[in-house]
């Protein structure tokens, strides 16, 4: 009797930009990589199809599940993405079912920076921490919490949205609507509107020794630094992981960012935590997603 | 043979002015219980001799555990009490040890408002909540954390500390040397010291129709709120439940500080949160206590 042996997982990271589809092993390790735009799709329908052919071919191999992240509202227990921030058409879709009819494996779905999060916290900056919070620094501003290996999603699959609490409530309109958000000072649209200036090209001249290159870097530092002034209060994690385009910035942006959070957070939990880049890279998205369907 | 049957747990609760200590049973209920001035003993041996020969008497009918909540920093996981708020004397005392020396059963010690918050969550207005966060309102405002019906005490046992969340940089000092942490603004002193009342006063001139009264509730439900909407954003509780003295403002407290967190927190986990008011009153601490010990 053949006993076929399901060693792999399949990661499935969908973004605004590119899809990517990775064959995974143990420990978190690529096998096969696939990628391509999502845009080049005419509609859900066509870009579901073409996600379910990708692992119709991948499964040969022997797979025993497939995790997927999204970049927008998901209902992870239910499988159901509810929309998608930068991709149109995307409403109460079922995306779990309808993987699972196409491909006859069983499939979770999750937010993106929850599994971005996840990997961190297994194989990244967060490896062996027992509570690590995960921002991630691009067009928006995300949050993602695990607690001992485990992504926690609170009551409304909302936790560790950072990007949206208030630091001036007479601050700077947000996308959400509300004033003086995270992601209204730090978003990398935000700091192009307000400086005039690109984040990668203020990184190149605060290394070509920039002064108020460097400055900036220090403003936006304090203004991400207030948020997680609060959530090292509330939540007191062991290790901050800092991910996305943004944490290209290195020491301009930790050096301060680490000085205010010692300054104004709760001293005890202020001293203690670490805050890190993303070890990961473009690559925590898809080991994040496998991670959740082992 | 005489097989032992030990299904009680004793709960105590050290408060800053009565120390607590009750017999209990399943589900909570509290078989027998005694209380003293914990400010009658002349240091810290007298009154965990005290504690002691109360637990000594109580054991006789078949304890298997104690559990002791502190008002202060605590290192749960060795039992450690590092300092206690209100009560000198005390520092680094590994009171587990000097518990278990004198009873010889199993003592577990933690702080005083995570122990409300596990009573909360398993017996009180939390009860089957998947996660609650509980603020407790009095001279200090503390916060606890329940997540699946265990305390999450942070890193650093620093978890829910949302007295010190700073709702204004420019706003008034803190005992704690920052600036505009909530507490500042809605601890029992600083409210009475803004409005001249102390704060049971003005919940009896509230009720009254007094509308100055009922005015500094709806500021201080707002300045609590602003503290609350980055609990909801960074946490996402199913149930905030609000306990302390204070609570006893009743819908003076309640209503303007609902309805400040559904217009201010992210719109989803602002609208499924519940905030209650806790149910078991003084005798949170103790059951709490013989929670951690069962």
């Amino acid at each position: 009797m053949h006993m076929e042996v399901k060693k792999y997982t399949i990661g499935i990271d969908l973004g605004g930009t590119y899809t990517k589809i990775a064959l995974i092993g143990q420990g978190g390790r690529i096998l096969e990589r696939r990628e391509f735009l999502t845009k080049a799709f005419k509609d859900k329908n066509a870009l579901i199809n073409a996600i379910a052919a990708n692992i119709n071919q991948l499964k040969k191999k022997g797979v025993r599940g497939i995790g997927i992240g999204a970049p927008g509202l998901v209902d992870s227990k239910n499988g159901i993405v509810h929309y998608l921030t930068n991709i149109a058409g995307w409403k109460d879709v079922n995306l779990k079912k309808e993987l699972e009819k196409r491909t006859g494996i069983k499939t979770c779905v999750d937010n993106d920076v929850n599994l971005m999060a996840l990997a961190e916290a297994r194989y990244g900056a967060g490896k062996n921490a027992a509570s690590i919070f995960c921002v991630t620094l691009g067009t928006g501003v995300g949050g993602g919490i695990v607690i001992n290996g485990e992504v926690y999603r609170g009551n409304t699959q909302s936790a560790g949205e950072i990007g949206h609490i208030s630091i001036d409530a007479n601050g700077p309109k947000c996308n959400c609507g509300r004033r003086g958000c995270v992601e209204a000072y730090v978003g990398n649209n935000y700091i192009t509107k307000r400086t005039h200036v690109t984040p990668d090209l203020l990184t190149k001249l605060a290394m070509q020794g920039n002064k108020r290159a460097k400055n900036i870097w220090k403003e936006t530092a304090e203004y991400l630094g207030r948020g997680l002034v609060m959530v090292i209060n509330v939540f007191d994690p062991a290790v901050i992981v800092i991910g996305g385009g943004m944490a290209g910035a290195g020491r301009f942006l930790f050096d301060p960012l680490k000085e205010y959070v010692r300054a104004n957070a709760l001293s005890i939990p202020a001293k203690k935590v670490k805050i890190v880049k993303a070890k990961l890279g473009n690559d925590a998205g898809v080991i994040g997603a496998a991670e959740l369907a082992r």
